[in-house]
């Protein structure tokens, strides 16, 4: 018999998420019903979106339930199944969430998705050719829709959303510039990525500090501005738009932690006409079809070539996770498990 | 000979507009040259957005001059005229400033425009059927999108855009609920100009306690909100916006006065999908012939009846505009030099 580990919540974080919020349980895997199929995951996906479902609070998304397994994409393989459409081998795409195996029912529509691993290597289906990609893809395409020789901008640009924004916007002709935390993902976002410039934003105390390296940057102005941060640097980006900018809000994982940041100038949305506005990829699945082809065939031809930082094993989960919330991975953050 | 009496701009703000900014200059009505029209004003209309103007910093407009005199829109009747198509008589609506008369350059598109008195009040042309009712009309029609049956909640709802906002979402076969300063302001949107609800923010200590009441008065939640004042209402607000509201952002007014308002919870926009956007009526020139057709037969037929506050005389000017800029018209204000 063989036992399947994972990790649950089985405490909401006050303030900052910690360990002490998850615990292993371990369980054997039970036999597979009629329409069910056994996966064994490869690789769990960590996203920050995850930190605002460990809270309790109304948000767009149920809140994790205590005591079941931390929800989660996955990628893996088939390993047993009694539904007619999968056979042992095929490699699938899921939400497995942060265990070793998943029984999935497959005749729901969506919960499991075969990939082509000679295509793009398995693991980019979590990230440039899966959520990631195609959430970049929505923000970038549906709210900001930039024109040849406008200038883009991207907050946490060397990580999976944020580096498929820039690989995107660079197809379409636009001048893209991201914002990074350290010269290293600074390096890499201009100099692996292609974007035109990357602005550390620790290198600056303040909004209004940010915001003139941002005027250097962008000589003339941005147009379109994909925010994955909040606080500071959407402060120092709306300084710099121009009039009719849209600004494509996919994240703030900077007020996860309990406290809402507050926009320092929200009357420039009046001043400059922008618009901002808030989505959430899973909410938008016709978009994901003409995405996921897109991004296939842009990781496909070596035009964009995602990092992505590797955790090796279930254990290391948790860890991993935090370590993304402060910004320590570099590209997508994966945890390993086979 | 003719003297001509206007307010100009002599001294900018720092901090609250006062009378001291203005000054009244006299000189003669020079000669008409070929293609110009001279108007003798009846209305002075008084809005919100000249207070932006007084200011010296970036905004969507240029700064109001020093030393010429304060911009504004104007309806009266042409006493001479040396262009074909305006003879003594017509009524015209115009921006001809904060004075008794003004010669146009007749030829340039847009700038004079000829009205029929006996469709609706000519000052009505400065209100509900001029700049402010199209300003409510694109707000409401491009921006919010109102289906019948939602609901729609506007601020400043007593004034000349915010009550045709609440006719034209009526009209749409909506909920809506005002928000205005002081029981009477109140009684007279929910009691004349027929909103569903209309909340008193100054009962209100802080956002909190005014999300709480829009609460109870929109019991389906707010699926578009008309901004006309920023500050505590729009925060209070957002807390209360349905998934994939619709912000409509037309005025920040507390704002203005030098330091802006922060915003106090951003991730609103990401948590419930929100569209926020901000807009001036001038730039959309092609709505506003279908929206003052719209505009004029509402109030032509009785079906909506705008409130205005007239201010006798070009001298009671500028107190009239300080006392607009602190809530104290009801409806549109104007200024009645004939």
């Amino acid at each position: 018999m063989t036992i399947n580990h994972q990790w649950q919540l089985v405490q909401r974080p006050s303030g900052e998420a910690s360990t002490d919020n998850f615990a292993m349980v371990s369980a054997p895997i039970p036999n597979l019903l009629e329409g069910q199929v056994l996966v064994r995951h490869h690789y769990l996906s960590l996203d920050p979106y995850m930190r605002g479902r460990m809270n309790d609070g109304k948000s767009y998304a149920a809140p994790q339930p205590l005591h079941s397994v931390m929800i989660g994409g996955t990628v893996g393989e088939v390993v047993d199944s009694r539904h007619d459409k999968f056979v042992p081998g095929d490699r699938v795409v899921g939400m497995g969430g942060w265990q070793d195996f998943s029984v999935v029912e497959a005749n729901e529509p969506g919960l499991l998705r075969k990939v082509d691993p000679t295509h793009v290597p398995l693991s980019h289906y979590l990230g440039a050719v899966g959520m990631p990609g195609v959430t970049a893809w929505h923000g970038l395409v549906r709210i900001i829709e930039p024109q040849a020789g406008q200038t883009v901008t991207v907050s946490a640009a060397s990580g999976a959303v944020g580096s498929a924004v820039g690989a995107l916007a660079k197809a379409r002709g636009c001048r893209v510039v991201g914002i990074a935390g350290g010269a290293d993902k600074c390096h890499y976002v201009t100099q692996e990525l292609g974007f035109d410039a990357c602005i550390d934003y620790k290198q600056h105390a303040d909004y209004l500090s940010l915001s003139k390296a941002l005027k250097a940057a962008c000589p003339n102005g941005i147009d379109g501005h994909f925010e994955n941060a909040g606080g500071k640097v959407l402060d120092a980006v709306m300084l710099r738009m121009n009039a009719f900018g849209r600004i494509a809000v996919c994240g703030m994982i900077a007020g996860y932690d309990g406290n809402p940041i507050p926009m320092v100038n929200p009357s420039l949305i009046l001043v400059s006409r922008l618009k901002v506005q808030g989505f959430i990829v899973s909410e938008h699945p016709a978009d994901w079809p003409v995405a996921l082809k897109e991004l296939g065939t842009l990781v496909g031809s070596g035009q964009f070539r995602p990092r992505e930082t590797v955790s090796m094993g279930l254990d290391s989960a948790p860890q991993a996770f935090l370590g993304l919330l402060k910004g320590q991975n570099f590209g997508k953050q994966l945890v390993k498990l086979v």
